[in-house]
């Protein structure tokens, strides 16, 4: 995957800011640094102590001035690869940083990979798998649920998990190995009800896991909420409210909102898509049509969904039929917006067939901002991400939820050999199966191609 | 302008990247930091040397964790502000720089304004005015000549030059103040003739920068060259060529260049701006008329013209009027470019009318590069940054430019008072102007309202 013991560089910042940092990590980061900066105090990098800053000029290969910098120095193994490190700040010119690479490639170092920085990181053992991961889940965090997540996540507490199921599993495994040892002998060191219980258990911990994986996911991509209704009831100009700006168009004429809007919106700390749906109504324009069906789409992925209507109006047959079609569904939370309430002194309500229940109903100005509040707790209410900030463990990664769902089936599959009253090599290949699963979140069991398709989604310079 | 005394925050790199460098400045600094940063190691910022950096915890202020950190301290007054300063490098997720400067802003820090860094550090005597402009053009730099002229003014060059002017004049302005001072008695202590020679020495020192502002504001804009010629003679494959892409939008069909386009690329190090011009041919689509215009418009503005031709064809009676016109301005330099000379072993090379002296003719095929490298190299030769490549004191900046002319019209007026025999006064007064004027450009001589416009167009966190 990535070459080892050379002295890779890159540039750790976006371009376009005041300072701009470089990274050079490796065996000769300190002495490549040596060639081309001269500290203000004459001291040289490569002599001196980890944690230290450095002010001075650094030069190109010629002796042409680049610019004045501040270097600062880690020492192996204390830096975040656990290599040699220097990390240099410069003025955030495009042209400055080019030419720092350029005279750092000209001494020696390698331009570094995507994610290698991190990936040597992980091979020097400072982090394991699923914490290097974090690393980039936190870089991307744009909310406080996401961040929380990734840097629960990034700060082991996941892998602590991880590490306890499989240390209860390694214990027993190895009695059930010592059976196959002395197998002409027919002996039992593993008690099978204490071994069918751990593994009911582990399946039980590997269960929370997974479950945590629908709020963990929406978490990480955002979550989906659809905003249903007719034309001109004000699903934009809710949308609009939400996003406190206006960025959605807003008009008067029935029908405008042709396409999918997609509106990323973060309310109490978490990260919500809102599908702006194309207005549902019946239409001969054919590219209306398409947002009609686009409409349908967005209703069945989303497990949120604001239906709005209109208070002063009661529901059309059409809207009624949508709205049971909708509620019928028990995976899916639907509350009723009873829009244009601009007065809420005098709201009316209209009735509902008694065979539609929405979880909730609100009475809703979305043109004077009535009602939002309840909204927007209610949208943090039905996500409930009080277990992530709370720095509990959940599953966002797709590549762990793929692993744990596969240590699930292999697990019922040891208990049934166990149930069958199999042979003891038989229920031991599922458990080694299962730990060497568990083993591949964490980093303990890798493989180079799985290395390099993980960090190869990773920013350069990380 | 600014507030002093305080204790400023402000993000220093663009969002984006795998880091990000937080800045914070002012006596409170370090202690604002230890209210919300846990080092590893256990030690308090505030009672750390300069020149550390430290690994640990940032926490918002309810004590949630916001992200491992690095904390760099400078102490006072070697930092580049002169003041208590600490930078704090985090992971670059948008939503964890916001969380860190909403907590530092909580503790008592306040959001630095586009500047407020350097113009602390100009008030604490670390730079002066010109310098501290000069940091704004190295950021903005994108290429090597911009790159050296602000390095040279950064680095103190150019203000040296100015502060050697102000210094003799000063020494005889103190002359005449003393002559002043002795008025009644009718005594000459500067040397008329003495004084006369170092006014016009003076004149001619200002002189030399002044005519260094043509080059100096054609790098730091970009150097204008505009490519005439018939419709699809090629203008826009050269450009392509030129910027080893496919930038801009190349076809057969005659005319297809409608627009004015503007290239910045990249040769010898300096930045020039290629204006690949509307192809020039008689035309009754008013949108094609509009382009012309512009092109004449375009070739006003330019002092080098790549005029290109048709190696295979003689110039039309419009082509050479037009070639005379642009070679009889000596201001302008022209290269007539014989284009599709795509087998240079076989080259037509068309007479010109004697009266046309463009100043070279280069056969050239853009398709293939045959000739490429010829007029790359009469391209800078145009230009001549030499003077910059070699450190010399180079004007870029209007607002020297304007002081600088403002002192040498002040000098005409201080010798034609010399040359009158005007009363010591008068010239006095004229010296003092000079010594102001000079005195603005360096800082020496400050005015808030021009502070604040200065560092306005700096960008935050600088």
């Amino acid at each position: 995957m990535f070459r080892h013991g050379d002295t890779i560089v890159a540039p750790a910042t976006a371009s376009g800011g005041a300072l701009a940092l470089i990274r050079i990590s490796g065996p000769d980061a300190l002495v490549l640094c040596d060639r081309c900066f001269r500290a203000k105090r004459g001291n040289r990098l490569a002599a001196s102590e980890g944690y230290t800053a450095h002010f001075g000029t650094l030069n190109d290969p010629d002796g042409h001035f680049i610019d004045e910098v501040i270097v600062t120095v880690f020492r192996a193994p204390a830096s975040y690869t656990g290599e040699e490190t220097a990390e240099i700040s410069c003025h955030g010119s495009r042209w400055i940083v080019s030419a720092i690479l350029r005279t750092l490639i000209h001494h020696g170092a390698r331009p570094a990979e995507a994610g290698e920085f991190t990936a040597r990181a992980f091979l020097a053992g400072k982090l394991d798998l699923s914490q290097a991961e974090a690393v980039a889940d936190l870089i991307a965090s744009d909310n406080r649920a996401a961040h929380d997540m990734a840097a629960t996540q990034l700060r082991g507490h996941y892998s602590d998990d991880l590490h306890a199921l499989r240390a209860e599993l390694l214990r027993l495994a190895a009695l059930l190995e010592l059976e196959l040892d002395f197998s002409e002998e027919d002996v039992t060191f593993a008690d099978r009800s204490e071994l069918y219980r751990l593994l009911e258990r582990i399946q039980q911990e590997i269960g929370r896991l997974t479950d945590s994986f629908a709020l963990g996911n929406a978490i990480r991509e955002g979550v989906a909420v659809a905003i249903v209704g007719e034309p001109n009831v004000g699903k934009s100009t809710l949308l609009n409210r939400l996003a406190g700006d206006d960025r959605a168009m807003v008009s008067d004429i029935a029908g405008t909102t042709r396409d999918t809007v997609e509106e990323r919106i973060t309310i109490g700390g978490i990260g919500f898509r809102f599908i702006d749906t194309a207005g549902i109504r019946q239409s001969d324009d054919p590219l209306e049509q398409m947002g009609i069906e686009r409409t349908y789409r967005a209703l069945d992925q989303a497990r949120i969904v604001l239906f709005m209507a209109d208070s002063h109006s009661s529901l059309s047959a059409e809207q009624a039929a949508l709205l049971r079609r909708l509620t019928a569904d028990p995976d899916r939370k639907v509350t009723l917006l009873l829009n244009k309430c601009d007065d809420p002194a005098q709201c009316p309500s209209p009735q509902l067939p008694t065979d539609i229940t929405p979880a909730i109903t609100l009475p809703l100005s979305a043109k004077y901002g009535y009602g939002i509040d309840r909204l927007t707790g209610w949208l943090t209410d039905c996500v409930d991400a009080s277990a992530i900030f709370g720095g509990e463990s959940v599953v966002s990664n797709v590549r762990h939820y793929d692993r744990l769902r596969h240590a699930s089936e292999t697990l019922t599959e040891a208990r049934r050999a166990l149930d069958d009253g199999l042979p003891t090599d038989l229920v031991a290949e599922e458990i080694r199966d299962v730990l060497r699963t568990i083993g591949e979140i964490t980093g303990e069991i890798t493989d180079n191609d799985i290395l390099g398709e993980i960090f190869s989604k990773f920013c350069i310079g990380k």
